[in-house]
């Protein structure tokens, strides 16, 4: 092929794949147990944020996770032994992204977890995360305590059998259009759900109200919701999965169909290299500190929620949600249009079904190019939490971080050689 | 006094003016029958949207609007029995504020109507607002057919108690906070309310999961909600109402504590003149129509929820709301920001509580000021529904209308006579 010809069939098949982003019907339609829904998730194995990662690798607030996780599940009696054990090779570790599967964070996910399960019905696809604990010392930011287990515990006997028992009721929630207003109300969908978490809660509350027979139980759910602008996150990025996971495999695409971190390496993946991850040592975001921390206490960039701004969202929408640039430290109204303009340099299309009423119903920037990264030298633009460095201790602030260069760089050369260009 | 200690004392009194406004604590605290918490509304008598009006000068929704109260109340036995009845001086008709209530478009309250209680704890004075009815044909839009009626029955026999109850239960719900968040939602509280809606459903859902013991029932409450966006603007107005009494009477005061219309007349209130009206003949709104309907099925401008502007929301917080600006026909997302910043040159100040985001966090423009309106010769701008000309049809538009000059011309010359300044 000339040079010519490779840029012909990268151009197709990236238009391919944001078809199929554009096509995708993501549907939030149960909530189910990880082990029972997530094919080979069995006994003393623990799912995590980013590419693949061993225990000595891994931050503070991701062994910290795991330790909780495994006196979770009762493989260890607390969270000595379980850090001895996960040392040992006690456990086994794989990225939730080999799963179906996305986490905020750290990202945990084990057998007896309750996960949302988004089905693309456009394709036939279903994706899982977890449920979104709250805010504060959470398992996602590294917490493991007593309080952050029984927490967890709740979530699986309680809240998840209703949550998922009113999606059943309520047939399904459709999220493309839900995406579509929160849009309208200020939320990027990352650091800011505000909106979704409204809009999801008053969607299903009728289905609610008829799955839920105690009342108080019922008022305990709606609290739980309605006690966190950030529930919707984890529907988002299991929505982000849904849709990305088709688009994977085009021959040739340069589109990137996952970007993720472990809090120790950011990798990424690209359509037409299958399920190869390219990675590089994360970096550190920059950002608002919560009261008493400063960037001295902060883990760098750790989680698979990087799967909303694949998608578009995140920073990407970052127009849509002036309120978030402030929470961030990105800046005035002004800078939040930019964010979102500079991400159009190094997208394929825009969304003409998630647009941005602050620039005039433009569609937020979709399907990331990695030859348009690499050409321009702009790295994708990411919104996030930060968590504090050493485990048990959680959140710490928030701010925008951006892809390592060298992920992009790796991948272009790999699709070169896969394309025989020199 | 001189010319400078009149506009000196003018603009003291303006200032304690604004210092009110600002110091509101409006709490939505529960739902009553309107004839028992609004004293003196009795057998046989009609309170409406706008000014003071008799029967022969009322518009068709108007009329047909009351003839359908008429006949819910009892006191004729079909629609045309009803009308007669109001011709012949049978009903006695009464401006909502001079019963410390509002309503919106047609604005009818008669005594079974459930109203919204919302108190401003800072001065201890209460507002009332019937619960919206949803959209389509409506009695606010004109509306008065059986369907019309049976909606008015479940609301005052179902929804207004549970609600009401459920209001009680949570003790109330804040609205200052409620509308910030709103204001960075998207909304504008006159033709966009899905934030604050969904907020409001969102605070009040375990609250009402408590309060009504029946599931269905339950059920069919959160669909109610759920199916309308301008749920809210109701709420809204009762707020505006609560917030703007405190406002009146305040000697030297150029400051507007009411603007409202009757479908013929727009009338404005000002603080220094205490419960004068200063009418003038409604305009007619520029907007976009709804499919088969266009501008000569319009009827002027009614209702009053132009007290939502009074207090510095709708057309004043365009910019937080660029998805109303397409709406309502009034633009791009750049024309948004130019409509509140217009807003600015009329009013008294900022409120500091309620920002808007997309202007970095500006404040609402938050007093209006008479004097500022004749110099700069911009009046009010004003985001409404629209409603058909004719009885019994409906909303046909929404769009953008400004209050006439003539009022603030003429109560700008009753409030120099006041001043002893010629």
């Amino acid at each position: 092929m000339t040079e010519g010809d490779v840029a012909a069939a990268v151009e197709a098949a990236n238009a391919r794949a944001v078809e199929r982003m554009l096509a995708a019907d993501p549907v939030l339609v149960d909530v189910a147990v990880a082990g029972d829904a997530i094919q080979g998730l069995g006994d003393r194995t623990i799912l995590h944020a980013g590419p693949p990662i061993g225990w000595p690798d891994m931050c503070g607030p991701l062994k910290g996770a795991v330790a909780g996780a495994i006196v979770l599940e009762g493989w260890a009696e607390n969270l000595d032994t379980a850090a001895e054990l996960a040392a040992a090779g006690g456990v086994a570790f794989h990225p939730n992204h080999h799963f179906d599967a996305v986490g905020p964070m750290t990202g945990i996910v084990t057998r007896s977890m309750p996960v949302m399960v988004v089905e693309n019905r456009a394709f036939g696809n279903r994706a899982y995360c977890t449920l979104n604990e709250g805010l504060g010392k959470v398992m996602r930011f590294g917490g493991n305590d007593a309080e952050v287990l029984a927490r967890l515990r709740w979530l699986a006997d309680t809240f998840g059998p209703a949550f998922g028992a009113a999606l059943r009721e309520a047939g399904g929630i459709p999220l493309k259009a839900m995406i579509a207003r929160g849009l309208s109300m200020g939320d990027e969908m990352h650091q800011r759900n505000v909106g979704c978490t409204s809009l999801l809660l008053r969607a299903l509350a009728p289905a609610l109200a008829r799955a839920v027979d105690d009342r108080e139980r019922l008022a305990g759910l709606f609290e739980f919701i309605g006690g966190n602008d950030q529930f919707f996150l984890n529907v988002a990025m299991a929505m982000g999965k849904a849709i990305m996971d088709p688009v994977r495999g085009i021959e040739g695409s340069s589109v990137v169909t996952a970007m993720s971190r472990n809090g120790t390496m950011f990798g990424i993946r690209v359509s037409g290299l299958g399920d190869r991850w390219f990675a590089a040592p994360v970096e550190m975001p920059r950002g608002l500190y919560f009261p008493g921390f400063s960037e001295d206490d902060a883990n760098p960039d750790i989680g698979d929620s990087t799967i909303v701004e694949t998608v578009g969202l995140g920073g990407f929408a970052m127009a849509a949600a002036p309120a978030v640039a402030g929470f961030v430290g990105a800046g005035t109204a002004a800078d939040a249009l930019n964010y979102t303009r500079a991400m159009e340099e190094i997208t394929v299309a825009r969304n003409p079904e998630w647009t941005i009423p602050a620039l005039d119903f433009a569609g937020v920037p979709t399907g990331i190019d990695i030859r348009k990264v690499v050409a321009s030298g702009r790295t994708p633009t990411i919104n996030t939490g930060i968590a504090h460095r050493e485990a048990g201790i959680g959140q710490v602030g928030a701010g925008v971080v951006r892809a390592p260069m060298v992920c992009f760089e790796r991948a272009l050369e790999a699709l070169a050689a896969e394309m025989g260009v020199a």
